[in-house]
């Protein structure tokens, strides 16, 4: 068995909370090897490591400093991490392609040798347990009653002048986007960048959307919060007009409605990502939708069809450009979109449960383009 | 001039986002060589980051794999990276210690020479300019109007049975952490991790807190949200008693602000922070608070005294046992705490920035220990 070795934080490292059951917002250092699973912590963290942490042991990064210094006057983080090691009889590490290039070339100056792991560095994180699947689930029941609010709020608002009036209030993607936000936080999620973009912006996918909202455009939500208890994202798209859509944009809604579906009937145990991708992709040329730049300016539909969720929002597997087999258990979005910015974008997200003979949709919130 | 590489997602690196302006979930480079600030994006993120980036040129990762392409048939990023790199003529590169081991391992099996330099890899991002301070005094006003707004519930319940009621209900620190982070997050502030934690629960410096609230035992709030629109931090804390404090606690306080304000008092240009910290250390020493183990378990002052606040909740400089010597312009807090199960846990924080002759604390809420 690999003896593995994760050095960083775990608040923004989701491999060192998976192994370790401890969140932290300085780095600290994980150890696997043997079957025994090690945290090193500081005086500051090692009593509530004890506690909340689901390791087997957690030793002090002292005591190990302490135990360095026997050899060497002035010892370095890696000399006490070695120290540590030669207890355990370890020399060779197993490491994250992200392990911070200062730990790996001082362990290597001590005699180490590391072998680097690209993700999914814990191959069990992508199969998610019945537990895991549900937390996505009720990360996602959160996601589906706060977009539902701000339908409801498009729904119930009225036109003037090509905006949307809410209570005398010309409604702005900031005032929607902190709606949402606080919906979110009342029902225990956290979200940061959710995209509530309309026309132009919504046509970079990652423009989060500014200004006012206008009636009859394309208005792409994308909300993607984690759970404040569990730490598990849901990842949802919804792409949608108050008023009425032009027939270009109606085409445009049908045909990534058409290829979303298609990618989602085709999910299942061992299909390759990639062939689902590129048959999305092939869809939509076939439609006349071509990708590429135009006036400098990407245009078509230039992002991945999807990717895990879990306690990263993004994470394995990918289905894109890039050849991976879907395996049972895996939580994966289905995401197809088209931009144009002489028609609108759109874009429709779904997050589906990985099966043996297909998949299970974990998003139930149904799909319109039109809120009258 | 060194030429500066980071590859990182620069919603969890903030020396990449310092440096870019750009925000993006997943990794991207970013190169400055010769004076100017290079950005290679992918096809999701390239115009985005034409419009919203800082950098001098925002280049398309996907030319430049074409052109890595020309050499090779299957091109890894660093090959890519290496392509825009011989183009500018680049052959060493400056790397912080948190590069990616993978990636630095691929660019020197390419010949290029890297050097890794420690925090603060870029020095200016310390010293705040006034629009810095002004963002970090903005989220700190928040903190302070959110805090007043928790401290006022506390001082309108009533006391039964040793719990603290409000409404008929007695307070957790769950539900208290709820109000303050909606309550932050309508002042436009996110907050994650904020501590609200109550008698032995607080011992424990970075224990979140949980269950119910006791009157007449000390509450630790440690509150750090950053700002939505301009990413900085602010950071403090305070320590209240619902009711009534033990002699033992009130001395623990006393002591505790004792400290603090001999630390603020020695916060200047030049100063050491070391020699901060150990002063401190030694008053809580003579005062007869001795730090170490006691039944295995951590008790006295086992923290450091401070550290930078920016883009980063915990950045350079620091004020702890390390040398570090402090420059202007820089913010940093005072945190002195001392902890012990049998008498409570007392931790009192401001925000000061770095002057010539002193400093300016950037906190203005008061601090008191009981709460009638």
């Amino acid at each position: 068995m690999d003896n593995l070795l994760l050095i960083a934080a775990s608040e923004s490292n989701a491999n060192l909370y998976y192994a370790s059951g401890f969140l932290a917002p300085d780095s600290f250092i994980y150890l696997s090897t043997g079957g025994e699973s090690i945290l090193l912590m500081s005086d500051l963290e090692v009593d509530r490591a004890r506690l909340q942490s689901k390791v087997d042991h957690v030793l002090s990064y002292s005591d190990y400093e302490a135990k360095a210094k026997q050899h060497k006057d002035k010892v370095t983080a890696m000399d006490v991490v070695s120290a540590l090691l030669k207890e355990k009889g370890v020399s060779e590490l197993t490491v994250p392609a992200s392990f911070p290039l200062e730990c790996g070339d001082g362990l290597r100056a001590l005699g180490y040798k590391l072998t680097i792991k690209r993700e999914p560095f814990f191959e069990q994180r992508g199969i998610k347990t019945a537990e895991e699947v549900d937390a996505i689930r009720k990360t996602q029941i959160a996601v589906e009653e706060a977009v539902d609010d701000l339908f409801t709020l498009l729904h119930e608002a009225s036109i003037q002048d090509g905006h949307i009036i809410s209570n005398g209030v010309a409604l702005s993607s900031e005032m929607l986007r902190q709606k949402l936000h606080l919906t979110l936080m009342e029902k225990g999620c956290l979200a940061e960048h959710s995209i509530i973009a309309c026309g132009v912006d919504a046509c970079d996918p990652h423009q989060i959307g500014h200004g006012l909202l206008r009636a009859n455009a394309p208005i792409v939500f994308d909300i993607f919060p984690r759970s404040i208890e569990t730490r598990y994202f849901a990842d949802m798209s919804r792409t949608v007009v108050k008023g009425t859509a032009s027939d270009g944009l109606k085409k445009l809604y049908d045909t990534v409605l058409e290829g979303q579906e298609l990618g989602i009937s085709r999910v299942r145990v061992g299909a390759n990502g990639k062939a689902i991708h590129d048959e999305i992709t092939a869809l939509f040329e076939s439609r006349g939708y071509k990708t590429g730049r135009v006036n400098g300016r990407m245009q078509g539909f230039f992002h991945g069809t999807g990717h895990g969720v879990g306690l990263d929002i993004h994470e394995s597997p990918s289905i894109s450009g890039r050849d991976c087999i879907l395996q049972k258990g895996e939580v994966v979005t289905v995401e197809p979109g088209l931009y144009y910015p002489e028609i609108g974008a759109v874009r429709i997200e779904d997050m589906v449960l990985v099966l043996e003979d297909g998949c299970r949709n974990l998003t139930t919130y149904p799909k319109f383009l039109e809120i009258p």
